[in-house]
Order: C-alpha cells, then sequence, then structure tokens
C-alpha cells in the first residue's frame, strides 16, 4: 500500500482523493518539471530520461519507502512484456471500441486522455487515489475523472502517464448503422457509468463520484432516454415553434445562438425515478432500478425559453401550456413528449433554457444535442432533449409520458384501481438528499469518518440544512453544505455536503441517515414504504446507509 | 338520548351535526312555520301558541318516542322553576361578562344570539347535534356556531330558541381599564376558544370545529397576540408608509378604503407552533402548547399590499424586504414586527393584502382591527396585525421575531449552541395535515366511521391528496377533499377532508393517521422527534390520534 498513514475518511477501502495535496512536491515543484505539454492534450513522443528526472525529484520529497515501491512500479511498467512507448511515431492506432474492450485488469486497463491510448494494467494497484476510482475509468477517457479530481491536471501526473502510452485513436469513428437494431447509432458512453438498461440507453453516475464535483463531468451525468438517441445534422437542424397567430417559426441552431442572448443556469436534473431501487425493495414496480445516481448538476447555456417565445408573439399573462416533442421516438412513431406550465416557461425568475450547452461544450448526443429544454426545479421528464417542436396550448402535453407516467399516487393505489387523472403531472420536486459516500455494506474504520452526499429541493427551494444521523435517526448532526450562492427562490443547483464524525470504539456497525430540509422548511418523510407508489417514483425518504465498522 | 340510531360517524359521544337534515320537516316545512323574525336578530316578545303549532307539524313526521322526549324536554323548559318568557317587555338586562359567569350546566348555561340573552340549561341534554357541541357555546354567543353549522338558520330553531329567553344585551359595553393592568382593555372573547395564555390572549379553535366550516367564523378563528389587544380609533388610525424617496405616506383608513381598489382572498394563517404540545410531550420547549388548532382559514378582503407600494413609488423590480411594525408593543414600548420578502409584496401572485375586513366583517380586535397584513402561503407571524408602519429596505426586520424567533434548527441544536443567523426566518411553510375528528382517546363503535381533519401547505402549493391509515401507517385510505378551487400556484387556502372508513368488528383500538402531499410532491415527516427543534416550531409530522373502539 502506497501511504500507509490511515486514510482520512477512514474508510478500509483506499480512496484518498487529496493524496497529490499531501505531496511535498505539489508545494516546491522540483525546476526539472518545468516543461511543457501541448494545451489540447495532442501526442506525446518523447518519455525517456524525463520521467527519470521526475521520479527523483519526487523522491527527494516523499519517503524511501513510498518511492522505492512506486519506482518498483514504474520499473515493471517498462519491462519488454508490457508495449512501451517509442521513442518517435507511429503508435498503432486504436478505435474507441478496441480501447472499450480493455477494461479489467484481466483484460488490461487501457484509458485514453485526449487521443492518445495508455495501458495502466501496472499502474491500477499503485494508484494512489485507490484502485476502485481508477478502475471506474478502465476502457474510456480519463477526462471526466480529472475534471472530478482536479489535482490530477498537473504536469507531472501527465508525465507519470506518458510512460504508459500504447497507441493512439483512430481519428474518426462514424457511426456504423447496423439495419435491424435502432440502437445501432447510439453514441459511445463512458464505461464508468452504471448501465440500467442499455437499450434504450439508462445509465447512472457511479454513487462514490456524485458528490465529488459540484458540476458533474459531461461523460458522467446521468443519461435517461426513451428511445434511440435521434442522429442531427446540426446544419438543417430546425426547431418548429408554434406563434401566438398560428404560424409556425422555423429556427436554425445557428438563428437561435445569433438571435437570442445566450444564458446560463446551474440546475440539477433528476429524475422522477431516482432511488427507485429502494421502492423496489420494498415491492417491485418492475420499472428501472436507479439507485442514487439519477441526479446530476451542470451549467447549461442557450437561448431563454421566453425570449423565444415572446418572439413567437406570447405575452406575459397569456395562460395555459408550453408543450415540447423530441425527435426521439418510438419503432410506430410515436414521439416523447411534455409539458411545463406556461406561467413557468415566462416568468422572468424561471430560467427556463432552449439549451445547446453543457458545461462550456457543445450538448453531448445524450444529453439531447442539439438542442433541449431545461426548466430548472422541474423533474428530468420534462427537460425535452432533442428538441423538435414547442407548442402553447391550453391544455399539457397529450402525450403519454405526460398523461400516464411521472405522477405520483397513494401507496394504496394499485394497477387495477388508479385513475390518472387523479394526479397532477410531475413538475416540481420536492426535496431530496442522499448518501454517496461510504457506500451501502462499506466497512469503515473507526476514528474519523467522512459522509458526504448530495441535497436539492424543486420549485427553486435552497437547501437549508441536512441533517445526518450515525444511529439511524436517534440523534443528528449538522452537515456542512458546500453549495454556491443562489438567488432566493431560483435555488436551482444542488448543494453537496460532507459531515466529519467520529466512530467511537467498540462501534461494530452504523445506520448512516441524511435528510434536507428546504427553505419552506419542508422535510423529508422518514420511510419509502408509505411513499411507495406503482410507477416508482417520487422516493424522496430519509436516505439510509448501513455500513460495519472494522480495522484497516 | 333524542335519536335512537346509531350516529353516522360512529362515535360514541353525542355527534351528530347533520341531524336537522335527517328531520322532514325540513324537506316539507308546514305552512305555520311561515312568518317573520327581525333581520338583524332583534328581540322576541311574543313566543306563545306558535311554539306549540311547530311541536305538532314536527312531530307529524318524526317517530313517536322522539317527539315524546322531545316536548318532553321543551314542557320542562316552560315549567315554572325556569325563568319563562314574559309575554312583553320589559326583560332584565345583562352585560356579556354576566353572560359569561353562566358557562357550565351547574352555573347554568347561558347563550346570546344577536341582543338577546338564554338560559339553555334544560335544553342541553335534549340538543340532536349533542351536549358536547352545545356546551361549546356556553356563556357566549351561538352566532359562530350557527355560522358552522348551518342548518340552525331556520325559522323553527330560532323558535326554539325563543322559548328559553331569560334578558338581554345592555346595549353598550365600554371598555373598563383598570390602571396597572395593561390587558385591561383586551376584548371579550367567545369562551368555546381553547385559551393557552390570557395575557396575552393565545387561544385556538375547538378541534371538533376545526373540520366543520371551509371559513372559520370570526369569533373562532385561532388568536395568537404576543401583547396587550391596542385600543384604536378607526377615525384617527393612520399608517405611515416610507415612500421610496424616503419620504412618508399617511394613510388612513377611508384613504385605503377609497383609494385602492378592494380585493379578497381566502387565506389560511397557521401559526408557527401549531401542534407544539407534540413536541413538547417529547421534550418541553416551555412555549405555547399549542394543539391542532392554531390554523384557522378565512376571506380576507383589502387593499393589495402592491397597489399601496406602487403607489408609494416602489417598483416590482426592486429588491429587498417589506417591514411591518404593528401597535402593539410590550411595557418598555418594543413594538412587534416582521418582515416578507418584496419579491413575494409586489408579485402579481402574491395576493398580498393590507385587509380591513375578514369574512365580511370589520376586522375584529383580536385579529388586527382595524388593518393587518394577510400575507397568504407565509407563517402567521409575517401577518402582522395592528399594522402602523410599512418600511422596505434591503434588510429584513431587525425584530426579535424575525431575528430570534420562528426560525428552525436541527434537532441536535440546543440554547447553548443556537446560532440564530445560520437558520432563515420562516416565510413559506411546509405541507401540514391533521386530525380533528375523532378527537385522541376517543371511544368509537364499530362500523362506520368519518374521520375528518384539514390539509394545508405555504406557498400557494395545492394539497392534492391525503392519505389516512387506520393501522399506525400500515395501510393508507386516500380521503375525500372538499376544499374550494383556487388557482395554481396560489392556493392559499386548505383543503378540508373527510374518511367514511369501516372499523371492522372485533377491533379493540385504533391508531388513526394523516399525512398530506402538496403540489410539489412534498411529504410529511413520519414523526415529531427528528424535527423537534428548541422553538417549538413547524411540526409537520404525520398526525396521530389514538382511540377505542367499543359498543355504543
Amino acid at each position: 500500500m502506497l501511504l500507509s498513514k490511515p486514510s482520512r475518511n477512514g474508510f478500509c477501502i483506499l480512496h484518498r482523493t487529496h493524496w497529490l495535496r499531501e505531496m511535498p512536491w505539489r508545494l516546491h515543484p522540483p525546476a526539472c518539471m518545468a516543461w511543457t505539454t501541448s494545451r489540447n492534450h495532442g501526442t506525446w513522443n518523447d518519455a525517456g530520461s524525463t520521467r527519470r528526472r521526475v521520479m527523483v525529484a519526487a523522491g527527494a520529497g516523499l519517503g524511501l519507502g513510498t518511492i522505492l515501491a512506486y519506482g518498483d512500479h514504474r520499473r515493471r511498467a517498462a519491462e519488454p512484456e508490457t508495449p512501451a512507448p517509442a521513442a518517435g511515431p507511429p503508435f498503432p492506432v486504436f478505435t474507441r471500441k478496441e480501447v472499450a474492450r480493455h477494461n479489467s485488469q484481466a483484460s488490461r486497463v487501457w484509458v485514453t486522455y485526449g487521443s492518445d491510448v495508455f495501458d495502466i494494467t501496472d499502474f491500477v494497484e499503485a494508484h494512489p487515489g485507490g484502485k476502485s476510482k481508477i478502475l471506474l475509468a478502465a476502457g474510456g477517457a480519463l477526462e471526466p475523472f480529472w475534471a472530478l479530481y482536479a489535482m490530477h491536471k498537473q504536469e507531472h501526473v501527465l508525465e507519470i502517464l506518458r510512460g504508459y502510452k500504447v497507441g493512439e485513436l483512430s481519428p474518426e469513428e462514424p457511426p456504423q448503422p447496423t439495419p435491424g437494431d435502432p440502437y445501432a447509432e447510439d453514441p459511445q458512453r463512458h464505461p464508468a457509468l452504471r448501465i440500467n438498461t442499455l437499450k434504450p440507453f439508462n445509465a447512472e453516475t457511479p454513487p462514490e463520484l456524485i458528490a465529488e464535483n459540484y458540476l458533474t463531468p459531461n461523460a458522467l451525468f446521468f443519461k435517461r432516454n426513451h428511445f434511440p438517441v435521434p442522429v442531427v445534422d446540426p446544419a438543417t437542424y430546425r426547431l418548429q415553434v408554434q406563434s401566438s397567430g398560428g404560424r409556425t417559426m422555423s429556427l436554425s441552431l445557428q438563428d437561435l445562438k445569433r438571435r437570442f442572448p445566450k444564458h446560463e443556469v446551474t440546475a440539477t436534473l433528476q429524475c422522477a425515478g431516482n432511488r427507485r431501487a429502494e421502492m423496489n425493495a420494498i415491492k417491485n414496480t418492475n420499472r428501472l432500478g436507479w439507485g442514487v445516481g439519477a441526479i446530476s448538476n451542470a451549467r447549461w447555456g442557450g437561448a431563454l425559453l421566453r425570449d423565444v417565445l415572446a418572439e413567437a408573439g406570447y405575452k406575459p399573462g397569456d395562460k395555459g401550456h408550453v408543450c415540447f416533442e423530441g425527435l426521439d421516438k418510438d419503432q410506430s412513431g410515436t414521439v416523447y413528449g411534455a409539458s411545463i406550465p406556461f406561467k413557468k416557461a415566462m416568468s422572468p425568475d424561471g430560467d427556463v433554457l432552449l439549451a445547446y450547452e453543457m458545461n462550456g461544450e457543445e450538448l453531448p448526443r445524450d444529453n439531447g444535442f442539439p438542442l433541449r429544454v431545461i426548466a430548472p426545479g422541474i423533474v428530468g421528464a420534462r427537460n425535452v432533449k432533442w428538441l423538435a417542436q414547442i407548442t402553447v396550448g391550453p391544455e399539457e402535453s397529450q402525450s403519454h409520458w405526460q398523461q400516464k407516467d411521472y405522477k405520483g399516487f397513494s401507496p394504496s393505489v394499485t394497477w387495477d384501481n388508479v385513475d390518472f387523472s387523479s394526479a397532477p403531472a410531475i413538475q416540481d420536486m420536492p426535496v431530496q438528499s442522499a448518501i454517496t459516500e461510504p457506500g451501502p455494506g462499506a466497512c469503515v474504520c473507526p476514528g474519523e469518518l467522512t459522509v458526504k452526499g448530495y441535497a436539492w429541493s424543486g420549485g427553486g427551494r435552497r437547501v437549508i440544512r441536512v441533517d445526518v444521523s450515525l444511529d439511524g435517526g436517534k440523534s443528528w448532526h449538522m452537515a456542512k453544505l458546500t453549495g454556491k450562492e443562489q438567488l432566493p427562490g431560483r435555488a436551482w443547483a444542488w448543494q453537496l455536503w460532507q459531515l466529519d464524525a467520529c466512530v467511537p470504539e467498540g462501534t461494530k456497525e452504523m445506520d448512516i441517515v441524511c435528510k434536507a430540509v428546504d427553505a419552506s422548511y419542508n422535510d423529508q418523510p422518514n420511510t419509502v414504504a408509505p411513499i411507495w407508489n406503482i410507477l416508482g417514483v417520487l422516493n424522496s425518504a430519509w436516505h439510509r446507509v448501513h455500513v460495519s465498522v472494522g480495522e484497516e
């Protein structure tokens, strides 16, 4: 084990996200580390002596045993049985699919960074942040993780990585449509995502990564698709907006970008089915068994929906609903649709976007490229992706997903007696929180314990407090909230939280529980059963994680 | 017992609010009942034979045994030992205080209606609605009860009452200030109110009356005073409004009524401490032990605050807080104060009133005469009564009640470690519900059971569902909601609800539980302990009533 002192958070598993901050070289970088790399993470063809220089410099600042162990791993990486970096081109060229096959220690662990491919199998055990964390990247790109763990973005880390280069990515991988498989043109996904269903693609952020960064990297943002991902040519794409006079306004992507000011909003999206697995454990709903990761947070950029509706002739005092249709559809041609209240769409405080940017990048295909609705504070299902059409009318969307799904019912309602018209379509969501670390069943160490998680409420209601219990809800501690400042009534983004607690000697197990309170002082219900419902939506009960306590 | 068939709601106690609807004469009033009474409930001096005619007519439609029992009571009421109504004036004259002393069967049961005084002691046992209900009126006015139970407002009922007249109210009862008692000029209150403290006066609506009427009669509306009730001369009263330019606008009551359109809003007010008794039962907060009755609903009329603020030069886009000061003050001269966000005050959907009317009547003294704030959806404490002054500024009110009270804390916070600045002042309130019938410890009958209660949520969030459990929360039934239609996002008024359920034979006891869900799908927490707080506010846990089941 590389660092022998107990981890800060007391987990028995290796889990040290702050390891580099503890290394002396970070504070006093040796002069030999001053070099340059390509700004856009281009290929590197010179590994050679520079790596050895770094090792020596690092050795000066770290314990000798540590460095010897580290050096041993690095030497083994350079042995002939490992593909060694050549002094110059050419490197073999691999597709992303080929890289993706190397997703375990058995198949060797390959990762990409920029357009380079690395075999890091021999580094896995030595990874100071823990084997489990680095394996999340196996077969995929490092960038989403380095966005979470910003300490990696330093030259000496890049230099270490460089020693493991085995190839380069093929520059273009056009989709290969397979007749008969409507999902054949779905995009490549990051292998770290926890997949619920592959077709349609539904996957959540790995829970241990959720609370690592306020903004979820795009590749790790949860994905909730109902159908195949539409293939859209941005050059010919048009958004159809029904004007108040009844005519249709057709807008290209360039029209949206040029004719309307860009507005940016940080907003959390949550699937109505987030945490459904806990409901399924009580009585199976036979619907996607989401864990706590069907929620993510991003900075969105786009045109304000109210600007576009104003251009289409609508006035703030008008009434009704704004209905959206996507380009995604089933094999019978039924397109996905949903609506939000006109009042929300037109409110100066509503911040509803037609978004084409996500965390400063072009909207990824899985997240709605080229254009999606971002209706902050409102359930994910109304944030229609691959937006094709906007209409305004007196009625809500007549789609299945507005009328016969994404509604909440009493636990007494069954499929035999359900009256879908009796419950309103979910818009705002209730106050929610979950523990993301430690995970269920983890073994934690006596002494210091760090509990992490997220909390969020719908309707712009800020989370004002998170209470954490280590004894199943008998006593409570206040967690430290680390969310950003938000405007009153427009708190669209989650709060991440952390509790540094003490596990008393002699403790054998713990029931860790969290509950959040929002600005309307709404509380979460204690248990899942009384809010269980046939659709398995709206699980906002206290989140509970049972852990055992043992020695490291 | 007058009506021998089992009561509709299955209670063992007499409790039949719908008795008159079941009486045939209501559907077919005999011709002899067509007479006139004074429109303003003036005095009646002719009882005589008409009463006997009514009894005969009624006898034709009711079971003979019933009528005989009824007639016997009526005859006894006319015996010489009971003060009999004279054929003409004069009746003795009594003050309301004198009437109030006759508030039990031991001291004889007197009530007033209009300006007449009645001794109904001998009718109490015969009251078809039950002895417990009629005794709520003992020593006070009948009007608030007849507002709840509208079936009383029929001529034959007035005629029955007439037989018990013993006097008339003295026409004027000017307050008698007692030097040294700052509460000496407090108004007379209805004796049915459940008093928590007399000075200052804090009293709640009797729980069994709460769900009887959508609009709570003024006399039974809960009262929450911090200080003596100010004595205000409406002719000289002035509201001081700080204008945006810094000058002060002084408005008389007539100015408010004439210069600004009257706006009406039905809104529920709830004290932050409603249901504190349940918190005190866990750990005493040493604060007022409110039951479930620190909540009431009324139709308010007044000027829109936003109209007055616009007149004072404020614009909708301005920011900050609107601070209110009342005329009520402690002996050191500290006045009550509170504030609401400027945005709420100016929002076209905020419906914030400067109210001078309550249920179509002049605002009663206990409820803020001559002018109070009605900030719908917001905790009672910000709805400042006896309004004296309005200012607008960047900060919330600096009053004790905004800064050091009416805030929510974690159960882990104690008086030793509380940081008042760490919690926001309560504005919106969380979703709430309570059972008002049956009462705790009641004995209900096997068979049909009617459970009644109220449900409300802050911020204009409509209550969309109330779930009721008869087995402590294991299984649930949906209650029937009987609230009026309200605008989306502006559901300021409560929903009353009712569940007609069946108590299976053999049941010995029941844990009746209710929980409500609001339009944001917020749920109530299951239990009180995890939301207990040092101020004893915001108890929105499931409400639980334990009853035993027995034979009538």
